[in-house]
């Protein structure tokens, strides 16, 4: 499978079916690359999504009107005196050659009021944004956008929320790089070895693959981290390795997969057996996903089988659906059963959840449903990730205020048995079709003989 | 060699010499996190060099008050809520021992107009500085400073233009990962790869080090393109790869290493001329490199040394002197001999030529030295980049303003012959010693019989 281009006409036909919905004139802006040490040494620039969807091109400094019957890319001129380091560039005329649309230089766009746009990520982007368009832009204020800047944004949701032809193909390409990027992962996994060592042999076949990372790679043997960014530990014996690592195609497009593998090959019993109320969980969410069901059910359906696979054990003692109501899964399971997926990892999380959640919808308050970033009624097209995980979190089980009634349902005697468990999630991307689902990431090793037959297979 | 760690004793030093020499009260910020295409997704944090420099932890939000007998760490309060996602964090107290220094909540931080401080590098870190100092700072402003903040910019290039031991352990560690990132490059070398494969292979031998990169990096069939930041070439048998690759402990410091090789594992004739051709540049800068020496002078004699050789070859015809002085060398070679390194591999190229050239010293208009990052004079424990090279590129061989008087010099029908060769650089991190110098990344094969051996030891 190599890199797919997206063509040229999937592009103009998105930005007229912007046009159709929003009318305009709508500006969609690319950004400024963010400087990293000093301003000659910059991380790797990455266009806003919004552009990247009715443009496909990362090109900086760049802003893309959208009118009815007219879209008009404004570009800066390449300057001269970079070709000596940055080699030939692309003139006006290529670009428009190249991506179909009339290009004219990004000082020729007139500054006004009847600009709607939305806003960029960072605040030199945001000062930018705010001279191209003529009035003040804050960085990342997506969440709180009013009048025709809100409307463009629920215009740019509705098209994006479901994905065409075109995006699907980018999603499945980020799914087979996780893919390759899992197994490597599970190949070279030994006892001894740092995290980053794993890390390595897994953002190695992502790049290799002529794609990058989607978002900041977890590579951890204290799952029970969520968002763990350090890579310094070693693998012992009976730690588990959980991987949270993504692609991302150059056309911007995201996959997002966990997996957990035993670092000395083979699962314990005690991980073995909590592994699989995992994977319950998450084949029961799987098996949920389908056009018109609200993902809310999706997310309530993994709680409620991972706490009766917790019953199972011993884990808890009492009523399945009286300890769900009282909150037994989140004590284990704190967060959202996953979220939207495209050219974020999070898809349009920049404006909040105005794109996570329905109209008329909004987040509860109840410590099993908190986090979850998605509430709507899923419909084909759209891409999802399903991702329940465990986790022995000291700041929730030794929390007198987390634990609270569940105390006695609770066998801490049974929990211990577990501790060779500190977190497990399993992740996949899933996309909803008229028939129900299809499991992007499906070809990753998931069931635990599986995943031991992988790390065996060096 | 396993990663070096620099006792606090060893910051405190640096602190207690930075209010020796400036007096105080200075305050120097770590700066803030970046987005990427959305506020949840952030690029690694890497903290302001000047901060890594006199703390050596890369605090997000945190600042550094050094005053004479005193210096004060002012660090963000650890937030509860995060600890589910981020994990247990360090509370000021646990800074405090581990750092050895007084900590203080960041609010406590009374902005004043006495606080001299340091731009930080983009917009939202310079908003969050000017709310912290109490006055506007502008991003990336460390060219234009004054008063004294300018003082303390000279105050603190004085420190860090020489490097002390600790400092040195890190270049020799990053110096070290450079060389596992391009043996790995050139065993992993094969005919009809992408470009990014044989990137995969060099940036996954740092992060199994460890290590981050230090620059984004150069891998390319097309070397002649100086600032190549594309990767998705394909290598053919007479390809020559460049690979301008280094990395980045996680204290910050830096290596910068460039070897060139030939994709099929074998130099042309052709190719191996004009490579020993910089070859011998660059040891003739080497050995130039001592204490006392201008650098300037460096960079000439490797210019010279170069255009002996293309004399030599026939691509020339001329006086050595006569063609040296009318640019001759700068046609083939138009960038500097290379630079300082340490914290940035461009060493505070924030604070501009300010740090690189002596005072009194300005950038010559000339083509041969208008690209040279650095003219001081060379003291022991400054490290810095040898690095010529000999490129085609068209922006100067095909431009009559360029070339001028020199047509008649060069013999075109004779650089023909070479047109297999579009781009070589070779480039070494050298540190001066009170004997002369040393070679940082003298391990890295680059002899052409050595590269050679080292692509066939697959």
């Amino acid at each position: 499978m190599s890199l797919p281009v997206t063509l040229a006409a999937a592009f103009a036909a998105r930005r007229a079916r912007l046009s159709e919905r929003f009318g305009g004139p709508a500006l969609i802006v690319s950004g400024l690359s963010r400087p990293r040490n000093y301003a000659g040494n910059r991380y790797p620039f990455r266009a806003e999504s919004h552009f990247l969807y009715f443009l496909g091109r990362p090109l900086e400094g760049a802003a893309l009107l959208v009118e009815p019957g007219r879209a008009v890319l404004f570009a800066p001129l390449p300057d001269p005196e970079a070709e000596l380091w940055g080699g030939k560039q692309a003139s006006l005329d290529d670009l428009a050659r190249e991506l179909e649309i009339e290009v004219r230089p990004i000082d020729e766009l007139v500054a006004s009021d009847e600009l709607a746009t939305l806003p960029a990520q960072d605040a030199e982007g945001a000062i930018w944004q705010s001279e191209v368009v003529g009035r003040e832009i804050i960085q990342g204020s997506g969440v709180e956008l009013e009048g025709r800047d809100r409307e463009l944004a629920d215009a740019v949701i509705e098209l994006r929320l479901t994905h065409d032809e075109a995006a699907i193909r980018q999603l499945r390409f980020a799914a087979h790089v996780a893919e390759r990027a899992h197994r490597a992962g599970m190949r070279g996994t030994r006892v001894g070895q740092h995290e980053y060592e794993v890390r390595a042999r897994m953002e190695a076949a992502i790049i290799a693959s002529g794609c990058s990372c989607s978002y900041n790679s977890i590579v951890t043997v204290h799952g029970e981290v969520l968002h763990n960014e350090r890579h310094d530990g070693l693998l012992e014996t009976r730690d588990l390795v959980l991987a949270d690592v993504g692609a991302e195609t150059p056309e911007g497009w995201a996959s997002d997969v966990t997996r957990v593998w035993p670092a000395g090959g083979q699962f314990s019993t005690t991980q073995r057996a909590l592994y699989d109320v995992v994977l319950a969980a998450q084949r029961a969410a799987i098996a949920a996903v389908a056009p018109g069901v609200r993902y809310l059910a999706v997310h309530r359906a993994a709680g409620l089988e991972m706490l009766r696979g917790l019953l199972d054990l011993g884990i808890f003692r009492g009523d399945l659906d009286d300890l769900y109501m009282r909150g037994a899964a989140a004590l284990f399971f704190p967060h959202g059963i996953g979220h939207l997926l495209g050219l974020d990892v999070h898809d349009m999380e920049d404006l909040g959840d105005r794109a996570g959640y329905a109209p008329g919808r909004v987040r509860s308050a109840s410590p099993g449903d908190r986090y979850l970033r998605l509430d709507r009624d899923l419909a084909p097209g759209m891409a999802v990730t399903i991702e329940p995980g465990f986790y022995q979190i000291p700041a929730l089980l030794s929390n007198p205020d987390e634990v609270g009634g569940l105390s006695s349902a609770l066998d801490r005697t049974r929990l211990l048995e577990f501790n060779d468990v500190r977190g497990i999630r399993i992740e996949d991307d899933v996309l909803v079709t008229s028939q129900g689902r299809e499991v992007l990431t499906a070809a990753i090793p998931k069931m635990t003989d599986e995943v031991e037959a992988t790390i065996r297979d060096r």
